[in-house]
Order: structure tokens, then sequence, then C-alpha cells
């Protein structure tokens, strides 16, 4: 049978697409990835609307125990909901190989992609350069091996797209350590926080990739229909309260006349 | 009342959004932009799938005459219609701004598009870099702007998605010299005939952008049932057959093991 790899894209149940739709109704057994993205739906609301039961898949799911999802794709159709589009991010890449390797069929259903609708901020798609992802620092460990990417992109006169960090069913240690399995509750960076890092970053290489005076535009829940698009420099989003999840960055480049004019309606003076 | 601005993804009819088909269904007046990508289905049938009839908006309508779109929107909902996600390509931002000037109010709804789709070439999307567009050459008119940036793309690692010039409704000058408007048959360029051009610059430039050695993916149809997929060499894909259009170009860049791994399946010597 199929293995549908089927993108839900970014706002809820009705940014499915018809062919999406029809494939889940072919289906069993649906699972949604969830920890690399939320859609602004529940996902027993999802399984509400299809007639399925959706059975969340975490990172352990899809990239070690592949096992669960597959199991049984030989004799009926699967399907995997991804949001976004399904290979926008390449997590589900190992999956799609896995499957071919058992001779599954693998179907993938498109969507509208964060790195599509990135496009909303007037800023044109054609001019980012490569992406970046911004992960959460701790007291230890604060990477910065995308500032590099950011210069580059940002020499040649490109805007970069930061995605920012989620974090899904981390263990919480301090419970672990007194012998009990606990998660701690999901988190997911904010553009402040993001900004935040980038300028810490900033001060410490001081290669000019950015300032606190550049252009930047802060999304959130992009697709959405309260979805909240702001530009200013770094510093005014340092300030801006974009609400709920999810959140993205764009770093800007060089800007264009036809960018400037689709910006003006985002800048913080006119909110 | 509002400018439905939806995109249609990439196959057929079936890769609406639900979301994108309940406007459709709103509108009395429903235009198709139908001249800087095509679906894989003609647009009456679209029409008939609707239960509305699918009016074709060209250059001329969209960028000058975007008043017939316009007219009638305060009054009555419209639906303007953009193969892929419409915002994705710039060509509509023109459309979008008249609206809001005439305090009509637009709501986007997003959908696949070639630039997130360009991902089933197995390369990630996080490391491309900024898009180019091939124009046709013509006798006089060999344009190279775009060398430049696939020069910079590859220095920073990046691989470079390259858009296909697409010839609809160009005037026939040799009628027109004898009185008559004729057009001349729509034209779209071949992954071949990109190959052809990019191979004529690099001779002329010879600044190692890329050779007849770089890894290149073709492809046709993205998101379509029929979609073709063939990675190899520039000068294996001048003569891969990649039948109808649209066609699209991907010049790799840094590949990373895992692309390797996805790439393989498509490799010329594979088919």
């Amino acid at each position: 049978m199929v293995l549908y790899v089927v993108g839900l894209g970014l706002g809820d149940e009705q940014d499915i697409t018809l062919r999406g739709l029809n494939a889940v109704k072919k289906c069993k057994r649906v699972f949604l990835e969830n920890y690399t993205s939320v859609l602004g739906i529940d996902h027993n609301k999802l399984g509400e609307f299809y007639g399925r039961e959706v059975i969340l898949a975490d990172r352990d799911c899809v990239e070690t125990g592949a096992d669960q999802i597959l199991d049984g794709a030989k004799d009926e159709d699967v399907a995997f909901l991804v949001v976004g589009d399904p290979l926008c991010a390449t997590t589900h890449t190992d999956l799609i190989i896995r499957a071919r390797e058992l001779d599954i069929p693998v179907q993938v259903i498109h969507n509208a992609s964060v790195m599509g609708a990135a496009a909303s901020c007037g800023l044109q798609l054609y001019s980012f350069g490569q992406t970046v992802s911004i992960p959460f620092f701790t007291e230890e460990w604060r990477p910065d091996s995308f500032y590099e990417k950011i210069l580059y992109n940002k020499k040649g006169g490109m805007h970069t797209l930061a995605l920012l960090d989620i974090k899904v069913k981390e263990p919480d240690f301090d419970a672990m350590a007194r012998g009990r399995i606990v998660y701690l509750p999901p988190r997911f960076m904010t553009v402040n926080q993001a900004v935040e890092q980038l300028i810490e970053i900033e001060e410490k290489r001081q290669e000019g990739a950015y300032s606190k005076d550049t252009l930047c535009v802060g999304m959130a829940r992009l697709g959405q229909s309260d979805q909240k698009i702001v530009a200013g420099t770094m510093e005014e989003l340092r300030h801006v309260d974009f609400g709920a999840p999810l959140h993205c960055l764009v770093i800007a480049g060089d800007v264009h006349l036809m960018e400037e004019e689709m910006l003006k309606q985002f800048r913080v003076s006119e909110q």
C-alpha cells in the first residue's frame, strides 16, 4: 500500500489540500509529526475533522521508532501528517528513505511552508539566501555557527530567514534524578529571545553581519488568521509582543524600492 | 468585500486547499493568472470543477489593467487565482498594493510553490541561496546578470534554483507589420535550453561559477503525478528529455552525505 506524507499548511484543518484530505481518508492509521512545528489547532480537533484518531509522533517515534509508523504500511495505507510542507524540513527524509528500503511506495503531498509564506513580510523570496536555525542558548551552550551564514548572505545583499527553536517533550532532569519520568512544558523561541541572542553574538564576534539598527521583520503565526508581522530595527523588535507561537525572524539584506513599499504597512510605527 | 488571492499549488484542481476552495465558491468573478506559470489542467476544467467561469488574466490585464479585476470588488468578493503560492513571485505585489489603496480588503491563501517543492530534488532547502530567472536568449539579447548570483551562491556552498522563462501571448511582429494582431504560441524553456545557455555564459565569463561537470538536478512538472526529476552533470542533462512544461533546474553547491543519499534515486544512470 502507500505511505502518504501529507503537508497540512500553516493554519488549521482548512489548509489541507483536497488531494491531501482524500489521502487521509483512505488511511486507517494517521500520524501527526509534532516536534518541528505546530498548527493553530489541537490534534484532537484535527482527528474529529478527519473522522480518524490522530496519533502524535514525537522525535523518538519518527527518528528511532519509525517501525511503528511503517509497520503495517505494507498491508494498508498510512498517513504521516506534517505541518507546512513535508520536504521543506529535512527531518522527514529518513522516514521516506526507510519506507523505500522496505519497498513501501511513498507519495508526498505538498503544501505551503514557512519558507514560502515568509514572503508575506514584503521582502522578495528570490533574494533570500541560506536559511538559519537559531537554537535556545543555555548557560554552557551558546552556539553561533549560523552567524557566518547571516554574514555571507548579507555581503551578497541577501535576506536571511531565521527559524526559531522549539523544545517539545524535553526531559525534566531534576525529576528524573529522583527516578520519575517527567517532561517539561513545550517551549517556543520568541522573536524577542532570538533578537537578544543575535545581539549577544554580534557583540562577541563584531564582524558586522548585522547590528541593533539592522532592519528585521518578526512574524508570528504565519498563514493563520491572526498572524502578526512587524518590521523594525532589531532593537525595536526586542520590545514587540508577538503573542502565541510559532515565531520566525527575517534579517533584511539590501532592500529594494518595491520591498520598501510593501514593508511600510508593517513598520513598528504603523502598529 | 474581499479580494481573495488564492494559491492553487502545482498540480491540478485537487491541489487547492479547503480554505481556498471555500473562498472561490464565495466569488462571482474568478480570474486565473496565466503568464508566470501553468497548472497541469486546462482552465475550462478548473471552471467546471468550481462551477464558475474562470477568466484568464494575462500580463496586460494584471499589470496595467488591474481595474478589470478590482472593479466591483467593493461590492462583491473577487478571486484571483495563482499557480503555486501567491506571494512567492513578486508579480502580484502590485495588484495587492492597488487593492489596498482602494480600501479593498485582501486575503492571501497560501499553497505549495516551486520554491518549496524544489526540495523534492533531494537537496536541502535550507542550503539554497538566492533564486535566479533565466530568460530566453535572442540573437541580440543574451543577458547574463544571473551568473554573478550563481557564482556567489556557489562560493558560499549554496545551491541555486533557476526558474526558466515562459513566453505567453508574445506578439508576432512579422504579422503585425502586415497590420494583423497575432500572437505566437506559448513557449516554455526546457532544462536542455537552460543548460545550453548556461554553458555558453560560462565559456564567455570563465569565472568558474559552474562547468559542464557540475552536478545539477532538472525537474519537470513538479508536484504533478508525472513529475520527472533527473540528477546529473550539466552535460548529461543537456540530452535528457524532460517532456512537457514547466521545467526548472537546480545547480548544486556543496552536497552533503544525506543529500547524496537522496540524489541517488534520481541519477541519470538510474533512469
